[in-house]
């Protein structure tokens, strides 16, 4: 399900999204990344994240006329550039930033900057399965002649030009990753969403040639609808602006600013050596996994995979994953998103992703209520395995 | 030139866009219909319109899930039904709105909503010459398979489906528009930007199938990117949702608090019957139009648009139309734009509005010394008939 019918389903359900009211007759929407996780975090910090717009703000279209994204924001920029720098997760020095409303406009800006009108087909677009469902979406919903999905990355065999999409972590595996084809003609767009330090050791500082990242994922601030690319070719990073100035003359500034206030604080905590947004959102992280696995744990029927631990460059130990989506596998040949939907769990179906029926992506993101309702049901689930029985 | 040309530009030259340094020197940009004009009215309204955000506010994607467009805020889907209501210029009852990232974004999730995957040729999409040379690029950028764009409605022959946009007033010449085509497989899209009492008389209430609005134009505020859609039918609007959601999962949500507040107060004093934005805008441009014409009224090289006198609803009073762009005229057969850009008046040709080179659309918008800049530099090239000689 897209979020409109996500949003759709629970209108009728007369049930609640955000989890604020989830009671034991409640589904539980699971199957949207909605982050709202951090919320009580952002609560703690009072007013320092406040930001204050008043009627004269932002009137102009343009921003900064000597960047070559003239709508992005000065203070934007240096807070995202601070914020690589106290994460490490990021090589911002000598490359362009181009802002989006969220990083899915910037994919689409990415696909337009890396074609050309006038080519014999339009350029295969390939990611590795299992993979963000949207991309497929994403790339194909107004029939570009300039690019076209061809599917998983793994089994592309077409020659001539392609783009391929590496997500790492990746969604829905949490998995991390690197490019599969690696033929002369290929180009590729990292999305770099989820490699910030709650979800996954930071152990390089990412440096390819278009990497995508979003305050949805970074902060879990999804409403604000902010997404940037750092890139290294300037023309690239031109075109990428072109996109944005056709499809929406920029984006909203009263995004840009709020999020260079949050992402500025974050990064003054982090070089503070402080307290800090990751620090916290880390251990809470942690804690759902170590959760979630101890009550999968005891099940021969379902199963979550496995990630290394290694040295974390942020926190300064050796960590594991605790990614933002639970990529969860039941063992028989069996539709496990219509199972956990009996449950009133709602879940993403493996099958939008290139893989099969028995894996469902589970958000880890919601409300803590929401959460314990979840881990309740799975445990009943888990514990009870005749239901499932039943199902199949 | 587009935003990010003039940005480049003006860049190089060392010059201002917002001109607020405007020198004797510097080039005037009124190219672009960078609304900056009614900054000083904001100003003046103290913190009436200030917004406060929180860290803790809008970090879920969703807004309002009983709603079709699932990402609008109620208070701003209601301060725009209170501002039509107040202003008299659009039906909203029983309709639904959509918000886009500006009206730009609508544009496009209209095109996607009004056409089909899988028909025998892309739908052929007009409008009628002159017209928005951004709706040419907007609607071929992406080389899209589902609609192309076959340029001027007047003459347009092509058998089967199609979809006209009206632009009404009209940008670039300010005309009152009414759809031309008019044959059976026809749609309609009708972009009233500019449907406002500071650019022409409200002489009835629009209640077409698709109809857009802008911040922007309304009260000026671009930087915001925040526009919406009125939709009679409901698979239209959730088409359009859904165009909103796989192209950037909606839109920001600070905008939508801003524009709320913004379009709330302007409609409380509409209705409270005192001062008004609209009837402090109106005239402003009513004075700058009568301005242009005193300069261009001696000459007989140049000319501008008529406009008939209409009884305005909302200010109660015969009135003229004082669109946010000129549309000027030269006699010769010469490129008007270079003559202006011989006076350091950068405007935008007509040819990109499928008018030709006689013409060019001047933005009214920008701030007064920019503004009376343009007219001293307009008043030099109409009384020295010599230099625009020189110059053919």
């Amino acid at each position: 399900m897209g979020f409109q019918e996500v949003a759709s389903a629970l209108s009728k359900l007369n049930n609640t999204t955000n989890a604020t009211n989830v009671s034991q007759e409640s589904f539980i929407s699971l199957d949207q990344g909605d982050p709202t996780i951090f919320e009580s975090y952002w609560r703690e910090q009072g007013d320092r994240c406040t930001v204050v717009i008043s009627a004269t703000d932002f009137m102009s279209y343009f921003s900064d006329i000597s960047n070559t994204c003239w709508f992005l924001m000065p203070e934007l920029a240096e807070a995202i550039k601070r914020l690589h720098r106290a994460v490490g997760n990021a090589v911002t020095e000598d490359r362009y930033i181009v802002v989006g409303t969220g990083s899915t406009q910037l994919y689409m800006a990415a696909l337009y900057a890396l074609t050309s009108p006038g080519g014999p087909e339009p350029v295969s677009v390939v990611c590795a399965s299992p993979y963000y469902a949207s991309y497929e979406q994403e790339t194909s919903f107004v029939q570009s002649g300039l690019y076209k999905w061809e599917g998983d990355a793994y089994t592309f065999d077409k020659d001539g030009p392609y783009i391929e999409l590496v997500t790492s972590p990746n969604n829905p595996d949490g998995s991390k990753r690197e490019a599969v084809v690696n033929r002369a003609q290929g180009k590729t767009i990292h999305d770099y969403a989820y490699y910030w330090p709650q979800f996954t050791p930071i152990t390089y500082a990412a440096d390819q040639d278009i990497m995508l990242f979003t305050l949805s994922k970074s902060t879990g601030h999804a409403g604000s609808r902010l997404g940037w690319a750092i890139v290294k070719d300037k023309e690239v990073a031109k075109k990428m602006t072109k996109f944005m100035e056709i499809s929406s003359i920029g984006i909203s500034k009263e995004s840009q600013v709020r999020a260079a206030k949050i992402l500025g604080v974050i990064a003054d905590d982090c070089a503070a050596g402080s307290d800090n947004f990751f620090a916290y959102s880390q251990k809470v992280m942690a804690e759902r996994w170590e959760k979630l696995r101890e009550v999968v744990k005891g099940s021969e029927l379902f199963s979550l995979p496995k990630y290394p631990q290694e040295y974390c460059n942020f926190i300064g130990e050796l960590s594991e994953a605790s990614p933002a989506f639970a990529w969860l596998k039941i063992k028989e040949d069996v539709d496990l998103e219509g199972i956990l939907k009996g449950q009133k769990i709602l879940t993403k179906s493996g099958t939008v992703s290139g893989a099969d029926k028995r894996y469902v992506r589970i958000s880890m993101l919601h409300q803590e209520d929401a959460y314990k309702i979840f881990l309740e049901r799975l445990t009943l689930l888990v514990n009870g395995k005749s239901m499932v029985e039943n199902v199949v």
